[in-house]
């Protein structure tokens, strides 16, 4: 079972391929792009003991000179100071502009190794090999790359995308319990942003995809890749509707800044953002109170959090907000259901008051 | 008298403004690129000194919020650290995605701000206001941004083309007379790779540049940009023929980086890297040798240096020229007279021991 999506972007268009067992197959793929016989994989060590060592093997065998660079783990691993390192092992192991960089591992690998790549030599070939469900779903389609400024995530990057997306499914059985949850709170966000079905089909299948059944989790990522490969599609630069894909993030990124990065997975902070977002929403009268309890219950479902905690300041939460990428000349945008499940907005938001409310609620659930 | 060149680049499309007191219309033009109230302006302190305190005033009374940020003088200011301080003050500053980023300044000021503005927010509308004669005929015009690896100079960068370029001809006449003459370098490669005439007169008005003479400086700025844009609107990304201008830069970048860019200006390095390259066209019959003193003569009228410096050892030369981005698949490329002057090629070049013998003779005059 395998499956080839294609991302429209003109010249700039490549494709995901979906399946199990695809790591064996890199160099055979990595050859149709036409890149040099320098290679710099790019990963974590842990991902590296797992599947890294035998991948760079099989490259090597099919007569690539592979540098290796190792990132440690964790969202604090996206900083300038890791990027200076990658361009320090780049310069030392002399690629040139047709060397491409291979990403292996999760969002942090793939959001750092892009920026890496975007960057060395104005830009070098970029291949994402995601082997995390948050990855697979989400990071490594769309070309969103990025290293976090101290102050807030993901601010200092650019758009530049892959050449060719390759997601292993078998990579996600040895993934912890809580890195599936991560992933699933993106997947659970495209059925309320996009198809109404999908939603239905998680509620019906959750049990199936956090006990990760290969045939679910199939569906799942597939579901998922062609729905972010169709929003990047129409708009790649976020001009207008490829914002949709934030449904959660404004309160999520807030929430992952306040704490340092450190208490929530990033998936779980945007479960409690759309928690955040669907309460702003049933506030604002476009949705009721049931559908905002069936969002609680699928994220519940899927083992995430869905209230924000008690030790965490309105006020600190909203002013890390107004540093959020999607404000607009000065007003602060969320993304709101509206027609529950399968279509959002965007909306401006200027009653703080009314923000202010949503927020001390979100620590209980609904 | 004023000219406005388009660089052709489709959505990316953008006017080069060349005339005598510009800056005072930046306001105006500014109104017309659409974008946001907040500005960033990154200038260094002579030059904020000279034309920014009242730019910056202009842009206040025309409604605008001004952030300013000043970076150190020298190629040195072109770090990652400095890159880190533009992040710290445009988070401080809040900039939006419709934040303008205005450089004003010589080269270095102009690839910092166009990284940082590249890089922020995955990308800010950036305005370029060159200030000397390098950054009005060369680095502000293409969409080369960049900073520097202590290893190797630009190898740390993005193509990002601005929105906007103004070139206010008055202010070269505050330019030191040695920022003239490496402005004057590369107004003098435009004549060898595409325009035997400009080279031609080149020769008879050089002085009249040297002396700043205005209408003298207006045809060779726009002259240069006219070049420099046909080349670009035809290969935005050097995938091909944009690798053109960088005649002399090969060993020019060189140089630089085994002086650890403290000796020389960039375009003196250019010069002597001008040389360098035509002694190789010369041993490989592709120039004869009185052409390449003809272009030793223009140089020397520029008041730039010809010939290498004793102390530098040829083998650290090549060793650096290893990491010129220009290296295309392990194979040192360089852009060489052909049929002089006005047009250039590019050679692979394989025979270390000529380019050795090449470089032992850039020692002295021809």
């Amino acid at each position: 079972m395998r499956t080839t999506i294609t991302v429209e972007l003109g010249p700039r268009r490549y494709p995901i391929h979906i399946g199990r067992h695809l790591l064996g197959e890199i160099p055979r793929l990595l050859a149709q792009t036409g890149t040099g016989s320098q290679l710099m994989l790019v990963t974590n060590p842990a991902v590296h003991d797992l599947y890294g060592r035998s991948l760079a093997d099989a490259l090597t065998r099919a007569g690539y000179r592979v540098a290796t660079a190792l990132v440690p783990d964790g969202e604090q691993a996206k900083s300038l100071q890791q990027a200076a390192a990658l361009y320090d092992a780049a310069f030392a192991a002399r690629l040139d502009r047709q060397s491409a960089v291979l990403a292996l591992g999760g969002g942090v690998v793939g959001d750092l190794a892009g920026f890496f790549a975007a960057t060395y030599l104005r830009g070098l070939p970029f291949i994402q090999l995601p082997t995390t469900l948050l990855a697979q779903v989400d990071s490594s389609v769309g070309g969103k790359v990025a290293i976090n400024h101290p102050g807030a995530k993901n601010i200092i990057g650019a758009f530049y995308q892959p050449r060719l997306v390759v997601a292993d499914l078998a990579t996600l059985s040895s993934l912890p319990r809580r890195e599936i949850g991560t992933g699933l709170a993106e997947v659970i966000k495209y059925g309320v942003i996009a198809d109404g079905e999908f939603f239905a089909w998680l509620e019906q299948n959750m049990l199936r995809l956090v006990q990760l059944d290969p045939a679910a989790l199939a569906v799942a990522v597939e579901k998922s890749c062609r729905i972010k490969a169709r929003v990047v599609g129409q708009d790649e630069r976020e001009q207008g509707q490829r914002a949709i894909l934030n449904f959660g993030h404004t309160a999520g990124h807030a929430l992952e800044a306040v704490t340092g990065y450190a208490v929530y997975r990033h998936g779980e902070a945007v479960a409690i953002g759309m928690m955040v977002a669907a309460r702003l929403a049933v506030a604002l009268s476009m949705m009721d109170l049931p559908q905002a309890r069936r969002l609680q219950r699928l994220l519940q479902m899927a083992g995430l959090p869905v209230t924000l905690p008690e030790g965490i300041a309105v006020e600190d939460l909203i002013t890390a907000m107004q540093h959020d990428k999607k404000i607009i000349s000065g007003r602060l945008t969320f993304v709101l259901p509206a027609s529950f499940p399968g279509h959002v907005v965007l909306q401006h938001i200027t009653d703080f008051a009314l923000l202010a409310d949503v927020l001390r609620a979100s620590r209980y659930e609904l």
